[in-house]
């Protein structure tokens, strides 16, 4: 089931677009003079969070179905997650009309296994450990046949969501720096290999929670340092880099930036305030990292992809 | 003080529009899938939440600013609101870089005071009655020598508002029905003057809450009814009609169709989810008309006009 940690090339973002392309939506790019005059920057939004299931994930989760030969999908695929990869690993099935298999914690939201199965995925719930994850995902793929599709450690999951920098950087090409969350890494990974591909001089920066910072941590030491058991707002940041995420990073990111919880929060609510749009926790991430860093982005142009926009609105974050 | 209730015409709006097409967005209109599968109609949403200040008060705010003599403007505008009139005349004033006064109860939410302040308007706080209001507001205007702008009955702000359904039916010419929400009439006043002018077998419904009902038994009744201390979620409705905003509904509109307050929250929040834009509850209220009377609806390209997007998110309405 291991996969050779194949390394995709900017050709292969191009060809996953291709692909994809009919099946995504092409997100808007929006500004907010408000937070430019806040920052002193030039902030341009690329919003996935306007994609469908409400996340960048879905590029990555159709390019992976798309690419299965029809021996493959015919027996579907299988994941293991509680977020947006399970929801758009779902969409995505059905959009080519195959099975989907989801491992999902019992401890989950009523509301994420609800989504999942809204997209008609088959769930099967599972202790809350890794161990107990990857046992029911293998006895997934044992028993169907299913093709697993990690959330962010596969090839063609990472050339899909490079597709969302493809596009950013096609519509804006002044950006002279390209902000972008990570857990496990595979946006960020997908969006250095498109945007250093598309302009050599952009610096790409990885945006994280202090309280999960492992990209950070392995970033600078050179070797990866999983997190153990972290807790942050932005739960779609809570993953720790793969082999091939880290190695995609060390060689095209500038950088790894921290910001702790209450500049999160502060940032989701300046973006839902200011433009009228729902980001999720983790989306605020690069955002915060703007906002808390004026000396290092003023006077500049600053993309910054907004990765979702999925949340509970019976339990957010704000207070007064 | 008291002007000769002139009914504006489509020309009128155009010249409104303009005068002020430099200085307002020309705001999106946005579809979603998920909600023309729930509904079976296909509704477009004109989505003056993105307009400045959060709200299409802005258009007729600056239409009225803009419309001042360089005489009047000298000495500013004046008016009383707690809501988002007061912020767009500040902005307006300002843009003009004239004098903007506003009365405002001293009741009023701290932040709609900050926002009208951010904006630079002089408040003058009154007591929470309809006479304080109106001898604060007549103080500040022979103090100041301050043009009092109504919040809806004025010929130059229905003119404004009226430019956003303008706009919509030149971006979606095949609206069927147009449904907007209705407090004092202005936005529905100058939404059903331009539709009907532009595409006479359009059929415009204003849309109110059950809470606050005064157009649909004004109406119903063909006399003005106003609502006596209105109570509901929709707190940019919360105002009655004027006898030109009567007469020109009358006229121009279909009928008036109201919802409950559980309706409106239920539509705010599917607007959240599935569209990841923040809509303020009288956003909401078309929404849920159109929710509520799938009969009605189906099969029809149904244009909504989501007015604003300005909520406490510390204060939202959402409970599981």
């Amino acid at each position: 089931m291991t996969e050779t940690p194949t390394i995709p090339s900017f050709k292969d973002i191009q060809i996953a677009h291709a692909r994809i392309s009919g099946q995504v939506h092409r997100t808007p790019v929006l500004r907010s003079s408000g937070i430019n005059e806040m920052t002193g920057a030039q902030a341009f939004f690329k919003c996935e969070n306007f994609q469908k299931v409400g996340a960048f994930k879905y590029r990555g989760a159709v390019n992976a179905v798309l690419s299965l030969t029809d021996d493959q999908a015919a027996h579907g695929v299988a994941t293991h997650s509680s977020g947006n990869h399970a929801a758009a690993l779902a969409l995505a099935a059905r959009s080519r009309n195959i099975k989907c298999y989801v491992a999902m914690p019992e401890t989950a939201p009523r509301s994420k296994a609800e989504a999942v199965k809204h997209y008609g995925a088959e769930i099967t719930f599972c202790k809350p450990t890794l161990q107990s994850r990857e046992e029911t995902l293998n006895w997934i793929v044992q028993q169907t046949g299913a093709s697993f599709i990690h959330p962010y450690d596969n090839f063609n999951v990472i050339c899909g969501q490079g597709t969302a920098a493809k596009e950013f950087l096609e519509d804006e090409a002044g950006l002279d720096i390209l902000l972008v969350p990570v857990g496990g890494g595979g946006l960020l990974s997908g969006s250095a290999i498109a945007a250093k591909a598309m302009k050599p001089g952009i610096r790409v920066y990885g945006c994280e929670p202090l309280n999960a910072d492992d990209a950070c941590r392995s970033f600078q030491s050179g070797k990866i340092i999983p997190s153990l058991n972290p807790k942050t707002v932005a739960d779609g940041l809570l993953t720790s880099l793969s082999e091939r995420t880290f190695s995609i990073i060390m060689k095209n990111v500038e950088n790894i930036l921290t910001v702790p919880e209450s500049s999160i929060i502060s940032a989701m609510r300046l973006i839902w305030q200011r433009m009228k749009i729902i980001i999720e926790p983790s989306s605020a991430v690069p955002v915060a990292v703007m906002l808390d860093n004026r000396e290092k982005f003023e006077g500049k142009s600053v993309g910054i992809i907004l990765s979702g926009g999925n949340c509970d609105l019976s339990n957010l974050p704000f207070h007064e």
